[in-house]
């Protein structure tokens, strides 16, 4: 391990301010190996960190924290923020049970001033924070960083609209790592980004500006105007534009690696007193060649070898690839079929499909609810839509799924990716909510696979359906077994037939497995439901009539969830007994953790059998 | 009633091709009295509608309808459009039961390409259309509606941003009615647009565009172009550089009230074969002076007097009013205290609180994600933040809901308004999810008051507690009665003691009222639930020692809500009857016809407790 003296002396912002301005880049330094041998450790994420320790550091240099707050928006890149606010000591147990998030949380610390863990939401929090402050009697400054990809989400527009006409002096600082906004940035140097946070540029808006309040009377003054051409002519080049638009005040771009320069447009943003955005120009992966050459990879990743960047990889292929393996052959064979994803190809396996049929291929960014909006419109055209959405962005796209995709009955299909417990991004990425808030849409079906061969069965049997389905499967790998029966909507799989057992489970999806191995040897019968909604009523009613215990276990909540439909249809007349996720959002952990916090691991489960087994003999 | 003879000619789009073009107006004249007459009789939208009939005209014309397809935003304005295509006899069960709906449907007519009553979903819509056109081989075109309010939304702009770079011949018609967008438009005249559609005009933009990548090597060239300087500055002067700058050509701005203009704009932007924008600019209210002079009254209005615009009131004060006056008195107490609205400020009954304390009020149009989460920034910082939000429009904000407020456990109170069945708006507004996706969401507390003066009673409470508490209410009035016993979170309250009825009926809000009626003279004990969540588990307990039969009745779906709720908690130790809403959505029609259809009627209810009552007998 790489000595670290410089940020080892760092317990506070208040330290880090000590440090000489010169030794910032060692620091820096510092900061970059220390991520790279912890993160490879216990995964993570990496390539967004090591892009922003510059603008971190200048970040905690200009301001006051804890006074004045910093929104990290996403969160993921919070980490170089934690260790220079008193938690480097921590960074072993990034992530695990008990240690610390990794995201922003406000019940972490005193210096993480929002919590986060979907895009889009820092300047809505930032703007909130400000404005309460303001009421309140505060003065402290407010800085929301968001990355360009973020940017694309409808939320953030709506809060930069707001905030540009607020008049507020919010500062918004866009992290720019892919260039994306702002394809001809590069062209533009250092002196026309001086020139831009400079006073006289400052001047010259204000004059341009009541220059347009009196246009009816303009003729001669335009003329005169031609001598400002040239600066005239540069700020029309720059497409940001836009953020003038909206009422901010643009100041940049600038290098995003550069600390000084950074020290720099902060003081100046610091003094404005007007919403202001500062583009700060930054390259994800910065400072470790593995990362710079292949961010995506080192986005988010699980340990992995510092040296040569190998991760030590699960075992078999994931549920997100089969799902794009068996789409991509369906869309082979119907060209009606069209894969929708919002900034996630590579996550839910769609990159194949990608590939294969680019031209029938939507990556729409950051925007769950335009993907399923616009599905609606391509299922009301005669198209076969596909989108394929992390469980816990869905929820972004409730109102979208009911009100344009389930009132009209449209056939959409959902692909759920990362349904149920998530591990180590814990309670902000949890995919336990779907099946609740899935039942409450009118006409929405909704399916899990509890091996990949059903997964695969489910898409085609979905694509057939005139109405919309949603899939719903977990991260990471489901069992693999051959299909013993076809799989139907509203069909369950009796794995043993309910009349043998004298306790019958309703597992869904990867708890199938759970529960299997939970019965292992005991005279329970586990039937796997494939179809969450609807039911399977004519099982259901044999299983009533059966008058044994009944369990359920499923990978989401027990509000509003599988189990509670369950009890309301036959809970008068058997003993109904839930297993699932309780109230409690869950914390950052293995999955296997998470199981046995929430009680539905196998040994809990079986434990509960035995004590039911008991009672029945 | 004034004769329309050219408006009864028109059965369909292609009688209205038939009509000369210089008797255009004359029929638009038709269309209003029309319009006036029949939405004096119904209620309805008026001004909305008013405002776009020679924008309607203009498109049937030019386009062919159902080949080319016109997407309304919001759909409230899509009056003339059903009149115009086959419709106008109908309008006399304009939003009735078993009449036309106030909203485009595709289940009503060929001609209404995708359903709406949400705003801000009409671009993504088109774009999937027009995309899944050009996947199977159609070539119609397609066009959004979309009014300056709708633009706001952040889905629109996630719309906006994909459909601008898809180079899509996307066609996208803002109907700007107040200006609001473009506070400068006004100042340029007739010239301009027509210099801005022109052939020259996109010319000058492709150099333009060539110009800006070949910047790096620019020296004498950028002097050349000084030429230019006349256009380029107009260009700059433009605020809708703003979606110039999304990929979209920019037309107009047009006069929306001009047929010949827009006739001849929409025939350019039918030949462009890139994603335009056409500004029209519109009057709401236009050529119906009482609507004209306070288009807010006549936006979504009751039935009126046609001469005099006078409404007849519905008795007693809204809801809506005691909730906007009980927290302007509080927030005289408690400067802490802000609100917020996502634009219904006179809807909410918040207009009272704009008057008393313009500072802490925050109107953030039609943005309800935004609203969420900066109140969940707002409520971080201290403050405490009260955000009013129809039950309908909440369902946008969901994730914000889940992410920024309920896991962070944030004291943000939630007036849900227009809670349960709505009445003519149908099923687009029905406010009839929230209880069960509240119910999902860790630690809300969700409150529902019976009468007015706990309604009152129940901000206060709301405000003193250290997590979010949401208080939904219906549209209109609840009943008026002293309050017997405090309310309190987690308690209901006995009319009559659970102990004393031979059923106990647990009902909610309005339905109380409802319950009460069912149950007059019967032995029956009705118990308030003032609480949803948290739940009353002492009075539950004592209920499930009872051991009669229980009933729930709640203004909201069985499916996740209140008494499936209740089922799970005592359903297998007694006998649990749930009323509600079930899976079908539910139609425009008076609330007390929907409640009929949903068998929740007072009727319905005491039918059943006397067919307990003489089993039990």
């Amino acid at each position: 391990m790489k000595r670290t003296p410089l940020l080892d002396s760092i317990r506070s912002p208040q330290d880090l301010k000590r440090i000489d301005v010169d030794r910032l880049p060692e620091l820096a330094e510092e900061i970059r190996s220390f991520l790279v041998e912890k993160v490879s450790c216990t995964g993570g994420h990496l390539a967004s960190n090591l892009g922003v320790v510059e603008l971190t550091i200048a970040l905690l240099r200009v301001f006051d924290l804890p006074e004045d707050k910093v929104i990290y928006d996403v969160g993921h890149q919070a980490y170089v923020h934690k260790m220079l606010t008193g938690r480097s000591a921590e960074f072993d147990s990034l992530r695990q049970k008990g240690g610390i998030s990794g995201f922003p949380k406000r019940s972490e610390s005193v210096y993480d001033a929002f919590g986060a863990g979907h895009a889009s939401t820092s300047v809505s929090a930032a703007l909130g924070i400000l404005r309460a402050e303001k009421l309140l009697g505060g003065d402290g400054h407010v800085i929301a960083v968001i990355g360009d990809g973020a940017m694309t989400g409808g939320l953030c527009f709506e809060a930069l609209n707001d905030a540009g006409q607020s008049k507020q002096p919010l500062i918004v600082i866009l992290n720019d790592n892919d260039m994306s906004i702002s394809y001809n940035v590069g062209a533009l140097n250092g002196h026309l980004n001086r020139m831009r946070t400079s006073r006289s540029y400052r001047r010259f808006k204000h004059n341009t500006a009541e220059f347009l309040h009196n246009l009816p009377r303009i003729g001669q003054k335009m003329f005169d105007m031609a001598l400002n051409i040239k600066n005239r002519i540069k700020y029309f080049l720059i497409p940001n534009v836009l953020f003038e638009e909206l009422g901010f005040t643009y100041l940049g771009p600038v290098d995003g690696h550069d600390i000084e320069s950074l020290i720099e447009v902060l003081k100046r943003a610091k003094r404005l007193g007007d919403p202001v955005i500062i583009h700060a120009v930054t390259k994800k992966g910065k400072g470790y060649s593995l990362a710079e050459e292949n961010p995506e990879k080192f986005h988010g990743i699980g340990k992995f070898d510092a040296e040569t960047g190998i991760v030590r990889k699960s075992a078999g292929e994931s549920n997100s690839s089969v799902f794009g393996k068996t789409l991509t052959e369906l869309a082979a064979k119907d060209s009606r079929i069209v894969a929708i994803t919002a900034a996630m190809p590579q996550g839910t396996g769609l990159d194949r499909f990608r590939k294969a049929f680019p031209s029938r291929f939507y990556d729409v960014g950051i925007a769950e609810e335009h993907a399923v909006t616009m599905a609606a419109g391509m299922a009301a055209a005669g198209a076969r839509p596909v989108a394929a959405i992390y469980s816990t962005f869905l929820q972004r796209a409730y109102d979208e799924l009911l009100h344009d995709v389930c009132l009209q009955n449209l056939p959409v299909v959902f692909g759920i990716d990362r349904a149920g417990l998530v591990g180590e991004d814990g309670e902000t990425h949890q995919g336990v909510y779907d099946i609740a808030f899935l039942r409450t849409l009118p006409g929405m079906c909704i399916l899990s696979p509890a091996t990949q061969e059903e997964l695969a069965a489910m898409i085609p049997l979905a694509l057939t359906q005139t109405g919309p389905v949603a899939i719903r499967y977990n991260r990471g790998a489901l069992m693999s077994a051959q299909l013993q029966t076809p799989v139907e909507i509203g069909k369950w799989e009796e794995i043993a037939p309910a009349e043998e057992g004298k306790i019958i489970v309703l597992a869904s999806g990867r708890m199938v497995k759970t529960a299997l191995s939970a019965a292992e040897g005991l005279p329970v019968s586990v039937i796997n439901v494939r179809s969450i909604k609807p039911m399977d009523e004519e099982m259901l009613l044999r299983i009533k009539r059966c008058g044994k215990p009944v369990f359920t276990v499923e990978d989401g909540i027990l509000s509003g969830g599988f189990g509670e439909a369950v009890k309301a249809m036959i809970g008068s007349e058997v003993e109904v007994v839930c297993f699932g996720v309780g109230e409690q959002p869950v914390k950052h952990a293995p999955v296997s953790e998470q199981d046995k916090l929430c009680g539905m691991d196998a040994e809990s489960i079986r434990e509960k059998l035995l004590e039911y087994l008991e009672r029945e003999a």
